[in-house]
Parts: structure tokens; sequence; C-alpha cells
């Protein structure tokens, strides 16, 4: 996010380095900046020459980049939090099937006590 | 979602404020709003002046963020549909396989039963 | 998919019969609904009056609701392939771990056998 | 990804066989294959002619599906990483579990061993 932030600066002050005439201002290179990484390409400034073309794709690729990572962000936080609800309530289910499982364990453990102190009541 | 539509209602408002040359009325000011927050910036309608441009570096950070949150919830429904599915497996093979160890521990409860019963039949 | 088409199609259509000026051909109709649908946006040809505007804004609407939808299918698909892989595994220690209580419990089963045929031998 | 980069390639040579007007050199064609894959379309260079456009419907076809599948990447790999940690959390719980129970079948063995010894001090 402020790598964004910070390469959205960079750019907008080197597109304005390399593209001058279309470019006159350090607000015009933020605001195509701004508009190029948010994919929206308005079109009213445009790099002209081969630099500035150079520098407007690589702010298109980091744009389309940081735009998947921020969507996968949001979505990995989303599934998350569904299968965090999802293994709680398997995790309940799962503790309630072993605790049956023990729960007839004790009964032979019981049973066994039976059987050894008939043993010690004889001869 | 409906975030998003008061925010589209209340840029498109603001721009015919804040650039009213630009954006002569509110239906200009909509329209460029839907535009720029679907990220699609046809370019015809351009924020021409610094407080235009603020307003629309929002929408474009706005937009991004909507799409980014509407595709993780369309994501995220389709991978817990997904899961619940391979889970609704799996649970079944769990409580097969602990069945199966449960009537293991049955078997060994009424082998105890006939020991007992054989002890009971002595002197 | 196939649903977007058509609307493509229908919307490329609709555009015409509404904004003539703007949109001669059905050709150019159905080059706007694409380069809208797909939210490029390239700005050459755009809705000019409200009708036209309507029609666009459904058309971004749907566009947007379409690339999300096929980035979640794609996306859940990715993790669905992922989460086999990992279920697949876990599955393959839990075997191995319920074998293992079970390998004990036909131990107990046994001892039980040389304790009933001890008893047997006796008066 | 590279796939990506080699049909950019293509289709920013391919406009500018079929639209030459328009597109009069390959660093034309290539910047305006770019700013198409990545959905900004700025506008400055646009198909003009039946198969310029054909080749641009492709290329916007191609660009959506590119960012569809790079976000698909991306967030598989931070669910795969989140879902890592929830399995290795509950896989050291469920074996917790099994050996709670495995811990209660060997005092059935032991006590076993306990039956059978006195079993044997016995005449």
């Amino acid at each position: 996010m402020s790598v964004t932030l910070v390469l959205g600066l960079v750019a907008g002050f080197a597109v304005t380095l390399v593209n001058r005439e279309e470019f006159p201002t350090f607000g015009d290179g933020l605001w195509w900046a701004i508009v190029t990484l948010g994919t929206v390409g308005y079109g009213d400034l445009v790099p002209s020459n081969t630099p500035g073309r150079l520098v407007g794709g690589l702010v298109i690729v980091v744009g389309v980049t940081f735009i998947a990572f921020l969507t996968a962000l949001v979505t990995s936080s989303f599934v998350s939090a569904d299968q965090e609800r999802a293994a709680e309530a398997e995790r309940q289910r799962r503790e309630g099937s072993d605790e049956e499982t023990r729960q007839l364990l004790r009964q032979v453990l019981e049973r066994l006590s039976v059987i050894e102190a008939r043993l010690d009541d004889r001869p």
C-alpha cells in the first residue's frame, strides 16, 4: 500500500522529467499516476514520447499488480474468517466424537477394576 | 455496495461544486462518478482543476477498493461453498473411521462381560 | 460468460437506438460495449445523452460484476485444487493415527482371548 | 505471464498491420497493447477500423482474463498460507486428542497385564 503510494509519487515526478511538454507540473504527473495506478486511464494526460511511455508501462504493471494484491488481501481475510467459523464448528464436533470414544474406554477401565477386585477376593 | 452508491452520489455532486466549468450539471457529475468508480475512465469528463482532482483521486481509491471488496465477497462465497462440500465428505469419512474404532471398543466390553460372567460362575 | 456475451450484444444494439448520433452503426455499439465491459474505456465512443448514459451505467455495473465473478471462479478453482492436495495429505495422516489407535485395541482383544483361555483351562 | 507478454508483442505488431493509419509504428502498437492489457485504456490510440477492432476485442478479453488469473494466483497463495497455519494448529490439537485416547488404551493394556499375572500366580 505505502509502496504503491511512494511509487506513485516517484512515477508522477519521473514522468515530468522525461515528458515535460505533456506533464508541465508535478501536480499533472501525480494526477496521471493516480489515474493510471487505479487503471482508470482517462486519457486527459498521456505520455507522448518513448521515455514517458516506458515510465507509463511500468506504472501500469505496478497498478495491475497492486490491485491484484489488494484484492487478494481482502479476499484471503474473508476466506480466513469463513474458515475459522467452519473449523470451530468442526472442532467441537470432533471433540464430541473423541469424547464418546474415551467414554467407552473409561467403561473398559471400570470393568477391569471390577474384575481385578473379584480376583483379589479369592484365595 | 450501498456505501459506494451513496459515495457516488456525493462525489458526483461534490465535483459539480468544485469544478463547475467541466461539470455543469449534476447528471454530468454522476455519470463521471459511475465511469470512475467502475475504473472505466472514458475521459469525456475529467476534473480539470486541483479541487476536482482531489475529489477524483478519492473516487478512484474508493472505486478500486470497492471492486476489491466486491470480488472478495463473490470469491469467498464460492470458496465457502466448495469447502462446505469437501468438509461434508470428510466429515462422513471421519465418522466412519471413529465408528470403526468404537466398534472394536464395544467388542472389548462384550468380552469383558464374558470374563466377568465366568468369574461369577466359580466358587 | 455467455450471459455477458448476450448482454454485450443487447447493450451494443440498445445504445445505437437511444444515441444514434454517437453510435451510427451496430459495429460501433458492439465495440463500445466490449470496451466498457472490460472496463478499458478508451473514450473514442461515449454515450452523450441521458438514455445512452443510463445504458452505459448499466453496462459498467454488469462489466464490473462480470469481472468479479470471473476472478472468483478462477480463484476458487485454484484454492480448491490447493485444498484438495492439503486435505489428501491430512487424510492419510489421520488414517495413520486412527490405525495406530485401532492397533492398540486389537492388542487388547488378543490379551482378552489369552485371559479367557486361561480361565477355561481351570476347573 | 510470459504468454501475456508474447501476446502483447504479437497484438501490438498485428494492429500496426491492419490499422496502419492509427498505428504507424510498432512502438505505437506495443504501447496500445500494454495500455489495453492493463485495462487502462487512455484512448490516445484506438483501433479505428473493423480488423483493428477485432484485434482490440481479443486483446481486451485476454487482458481481463490475464488479470483474473493474476489475482487468482496471488489470492490462492495468500489463502494457502493462511490455511497451512490453521491446519498446523489443528493438527497439533488432533494429535493431542488422539494421544489422550491412546493413553487410556495403554492403561487398559497395563491392567490386563496385572490380571494375567494374577491368574498365573494361582494354581
